[in-house]
């Protein structure tokens, strides 16, 4: 179990690199994860016993798609739909690298979230939806990378037609300790000889191309209130992202329904966003108007609502429906309680085999700041 | 010249608190300003040999009138208008405190920016504007507070009505040394006597009255794109201010102007402030969708006019018209020059004995940063 990690991570000062690991356990089994980037490591690295997984980098993003994407891209560019869910990283972490004290309970393949914590419930749910056995068999040092989308989600939940609770949707094949994805097409070909499900494609272009097919994409993606695109180099290292003003608007109004818990960190980079888009679409006065009163509805009336039920006393957060195994489920609650999370229940029941659980992740900030506010409390300026 | 400056300021770790204060000269003399309060003193307090001027209070803001007025005041409370201009204290610092090196320039009374600085050209508008020294020698131990406001000034432009192009409206006077206000009534009745222009007066009303009050006055007021209200109590200490949505979208309008440059520091207060009105006056959800329009249109309207300016290649920033005698004004871009702002003058004239300077504190992060957006580059998330 001990490796050169310093090797490993290409890292100096490896023992400051651990000290920002933190520890989670999996059914008993203990693993560490890296919650922040460092030391070039990045965000969501997890280690389990001698095996490592790979954060999912951040990708970069432009604000306008000319020059933007010439300026990114010297080849082929791949134009893939960004979905709007939580990122998910599925590894198969085998029992000799990590903890084979019980050989009852083989470990199987795990899913980790952005930050890095393996969760159950999403785990369950990549094994339910792929058929990851051979995947795995074949690729033992890959990892799925995906987006978990559907209204049901106890993280990011929004609305996909074709999505009635959740599903999960591949966007990348990367090796799992050195985070290298495949080439896009030879990823894209796995997926369909595997049967995953992946992200649209809106096709191939040469980088001068790609910036009208991009843009026409948005369009579409944006009448249908979707999130954006991710636009990637053949070797598939090389990445952009770029969003639609429907997914900038969904987001505002998702913050400010929240808005001392998440309005801050959100509102400045919507506007940043909003303002390029409308300058490099050579807007009428008329339609920066539009846009303009559009963006500042998302912004207000879900804050109004907001104060007006913490004046009412009611309970503000969150809110998620998941559906599941009753124990997962439970599994997910405790979770999220270990994390701190204030999880208020609004219903649990069973719909046939499944147990439904509806629930409030409660938003302390704003219930506590608006309450002070509503009752005369000052702001010290 | 040597005082005991814990005394003084009711400091223990003196020695820290003057680490934290700044070297700044005026027509050769020199004097130290607190930039940002420290152990309890005010940010702006300024020091000049042995005499010491106080910095302006911070003043705390309510969301909510109701119980906001009644939470915290008990007895009568005064209600003037909040001017929206910049916050100049004035003093009559005597040689004999500070620096009599040079007895053929006496100081005279000195204007203090809010951050404790001397300005050579406020001082020279408050000494054309008020009869200065009658007062001062009648009341040598305070300090005159008030709003230099009008379209022609350097630091915060707005227009008002009656302000063809600078005036000075007196809103307190206070023991220069110790910071303490005069009872509202004698400060109102020393400025009538004194013949200082001063704030306007709504009048003075118990907690609960003034509720209703201020509500009105704040209609008036926003009706007339005019910044709000200051309450005080009798004795002048307490103090709160409101504010009207035409000002949260004038501040607004002004920040997404230079959006690189303040956006990111006035958007969340400013909303903050609009969802608490909406909330209190009860609006309809058409009156508060009209106010969400509204807001969005002052935040993304500016930003985009000033993407498209960057993109033009032309200077962007703040800019100001200032007139007065060619040499203070020379002092004042010298002043501006010595902060580090880089000026940019567009027009410089003659017009009978005055000299009207129109000039651009050049905005650079707005400028940088958009342009670099504009050439393609990257937001890393």
């Amino acid at each position: 179990m001990c490796r050169n990690w310093g090797a490993v991570f290409g890292v100096a000062d490896v023992a400051d690199l651990f000290e920002h690991f933190e520890r989670g356990t999996y059914r008993g089994r203990e693993y560490r994860y890296l919650p922040d980037a460092r030391h070039g490591v990045e965000r969501g690295t997890a280690i389990l016993g001698s095996a490592v997984v790979r954060g999912f980098p951040s990708i970069p993003r432009v604000l306008v798609l000319d020059p933007g994407i010439v300026e990114c891209f010297d080849g082929p560019v791949t134009v893939e739909e960004k979905l709007n869910g939580y990122n998910v990283r599925v590894a198969d972490v085998r029992p000799d690298e990590w903890d084979d004290s019980d050989p009852d309970d083989p470990v199987g393949p795990l899913a980790f979230t952005r930050s890095g914590r393996v969760c159950r419930y999403t785990t369950e749910v990549v094994r339910e939806q792929c058929d990851l056995d051979p995947f795995f068999v074949d690729h033992p040092d890959l990892m799925v990378c995906g987006e978990l989308v559907g209204p049901e989600n106890p993280y990011t939940a929004h609305d996909y037609d074709d999505v009635e609770s959740v599903a999960f949707r591949v966007f990348d094949l990367r090796d799992r300790e050195t985070g290298d994805p495949l080439p896009v097409e030879r990823r894209r070909g796995l997926c369909a000889d595997y049967g995953f499900d992946q992200v649209r494609s809106f096709g191939t272009d040469d980088p001068e191309t790609a910036v009208d097919s991009v843009a026409e994409a948005i369009d579409e993606l944006d009448e249908h209130g979707r999130e954006g695109v991710v636009l990637a180099g053949a070797d598939g290292e090389r990445r952009l992202k770029y969003t639609t003003s429907a997914i900038h608007r969904s987001d505002l109004a998702h913050a400010f329904a929240l808005p001392f818990d998440y309005g801050r960190q959100f509102v400045f980079s919507r506007v940043i966003r909003e303002m390029f888009q409308a300058v490099e679409r050579d807007e009428s006065a008329a339609e920066t108007r539009e846009r303009a009163r559009r963006l500042g509805e998302s912004i207000l009336l879900p804050a109004v609502e907001t104060v007006r039920a913490v004046d009412r006393g009611e309970v503000v957060g969150e809110e998620h429906t998941v559906r599941g195994d009753p124990a997962v489920l439970d599994a997910l609650l405790a979770q999220f309680r270990d994390q701190g999370l204030d999880v208020h229940v609004r219903a649990d029941r069973r719909e046939g085999d499944e147990r439904v659980v509806e629930f409030v992740k409660r938003a302390s900030a704003t219930r506590d700041k608006t309450a002070h506010y509503l009752d005369g409390g000052i702001v010290d300026e």
